[in-house]
């Protein structure tokens, strides 16, 4: 990662500049730091209706992989030299906008950067003592809402079926495998190193968790865990691990494709078995979805989300990173699935938000 | 074939022996005809409830091949020796059950002989003057069923969108493509050699036809005769021509996976692009299906299809093979996919049937 003016030292976080992250080079394959570049500017105003926001919490997701392509498969693609963007938490330092007041917490698509102007209009106003406000990006924000819709409306659980969720210790993956518990179902957690397996089971309360090392093993596993075979498929990831689960689902199966993260670019085939006989044998369905389609009933979503969560039927972990320098390693670990939890970035300080430490485990 | 019993020479059809074909051995890949078995059996009696049929149409189905491997991916095992099982459209010469009389045609499991004793109660009594008897076993048997309820239930056709249809010249295919095209959608079949082309279009009725003769051309046909994209692929096929034509989807797309003729053996793996992400970027769904799920809206889903081949609407080709004997090799040029329409075997001319001679085209 370079840097954009001021390269004569460590700057201090000076309130008339501000600091952003942006796409320095289009990546192949897994992005390297490199592709990243830190730029200082000039801080904006906002115009009327607008606001200007100072993030607390960036939220990292491994759909962002996506726009950082020529051509990504779904979205806009980000220019060369653009802020990458991204969902934050932040605090209202001005406002041009009735709605809103300066001192207002408020979660929007404000980007890799410390301070963003943002129409009031498109930005969500929180409530810092309803719950923990990066929560926002996570149980209550759209990693909630894909589970909760992913998990409800795509695969409709019932008490006793199997399911298995791919990603298991990210951010959607953990929740789609608890609110599948919640409907009473089996529970089989798939993720990355060993360390997150125990936290799966014991913490999150997934029936077995097992890691993918290798796609032959990985089948052992599966067969074992899943003894019942498989009713559903929550699948955050694909490749070698979709070709395992699918060898084993049941007649009417449920496959929700939430996302591909074992791919990182669409325009570069990758091979693997066929396997549309096995949805025409076990009369299954395969379906992609994006959270995006159930804009109208993300309200009901979220109160029940905020339910179960003040329950603590919801558990959830964050694992952030210090500082917006971090940013471009911190995403890069996220996909290789070297996270445990909902990754953040802590940008500032400036409210005593929930997530205050790395590796900090909730619940 | 082997002959079992006999075989000192050309035997008159006695009407007290049976001729049958069996399965003498399991084939790999595609069978060939010493997988199979002419025998000579005694004739069976009706018992109670029973009757014995004469058949005249047997049904040929490329998913007989399933049941001839020792692990079927659906339904049961053919065992060696035992008679191929089938669909087939015959006159009763005995009956022991009160619904049914000597004379009545009927169409049922009778599998690939020329005398079955079957149970009245699993047979359908046909009307011979309602619509040719063979019907039975295309447009308003399970061929024409499994393409209405595979289009109109699993794919919900809107007018205006772009319809793919796999295996276009077979029996399901035909009819789901026609289909397509009254419920106003623009329908592309894809089928296998070029004399089918002209028929799907000039006489069916079809928008456009291509053949599968190598992937990556199939592609290119595929974008000149999809230039608004693919919104339904009905899908009997698989293999690189689902590759193909998945790489083309629209947003929420649906796929109806109907068959997988492409592949003979579930245990045989056969790689190609993985697509998963195709289905998440595109909101999109695939789904397997069983006509035998629809059981209680068989009656509507038969009086609509009576009523389009009445007016005229749905047309079709039988590609009739003479005599019992014919039957493998007939089925083996099936599953390769060099039948025009849907492919019968006459087994006798008892009834004037529809179908009294090769490549009898209709409509």
């Amino acid at each position: 990662m370079s840097i954009l003016r001021g390269e004569e030292g460590p700057l201090n976080p000076m309130t008339s500049l501000n600091r952003q992250i942006t796409l320095a080079s289009r990546p192949v394959g897994l992005p390297k730091v490199s592709d990243f570049q830190l730029a200082y500017t000039v801080l904006p105003l906002p115009a009327a209706g607008q606001m200007l926001v100072r993030s607390v919490y960036l939220s990292l997701d491994p759909h962002m992989r996506d726009g950082m392509s020529a051509e990504p498969s779904s979205g806009g693609s980000v220019a060369i030299g653009e802020v990458m963007p991204g969902r934050a938490v932040g605090v209202v330092v001005e406002s041009n906008d009735a709605s809103i007041r300066a001192g207002d917490t408020v979660e929007g698509m404000f980007g890799w950067q410390e301070f963003a102007v943002a129409r009031a209009v498109d930005a969500r106003k929180l409530d810092p003592e309803a719950a923990p406000i990066t929560t926002a990006l996570g149980v209550l924000g759209m990693p909630g809402l894909t589970a909760y819709f992913g998990l409800l409306d795509v695969c409709n659980p019932q008490p006793g079926e199997t399911v298995v969720v791919s990603g298991a210790a990210g951010a959607i993956g953990m929740l789609a495998g608890q609110i599948a518990k919640i409907k009473g179902c089996r529970v089989v957690g798939v993720s990355g190193p060993d360390t997150k397996v125990a936290w799966l089971r014991d913490e999150l309360g997934f029936d077995a968790a097992i890691t993918h090392t290798g796609a032959t093993e990985l089948g052992d596993q599966l067969r074992e865990a899943c003894p019942a075979g498989i009713d559903i498929f929550f699948d955050n990831v694909g490749g070698a691990i979709g070709d395992a689960v699918i060898r084993l689902i049941n007649v009417r199966a449920r496959i929700a494709v939430c996302g591909q993260s074992a791919r990182y670019d669409l325009n570069t085939p990758e091979v693997g078995p066929r396997w549309l006989i096995q949805l025409f044998v076990k009369q299954a369905r395969a379906e992609g979805f994006l959270v995006s389609s159930y804009l109208d009933r993300f309200p009901e979503a979220r109160q029940q989300l905020a339910t179960w969560l003040k329950a603590g039927r919801l558990k959830y972990r964050e694992d952030v990173a210090q500082g917006l320098e971090s940013a471009p390693q911190a995403f890069i670990e996220l996909l290789q699935g070297r996270n445990e939890g909902k990754r953040l970035v802590q940008l500032s300080d400036l409210l005593a938000g929930s997530a205050s430490s790395s590796r900090n485990a909730r619940g």
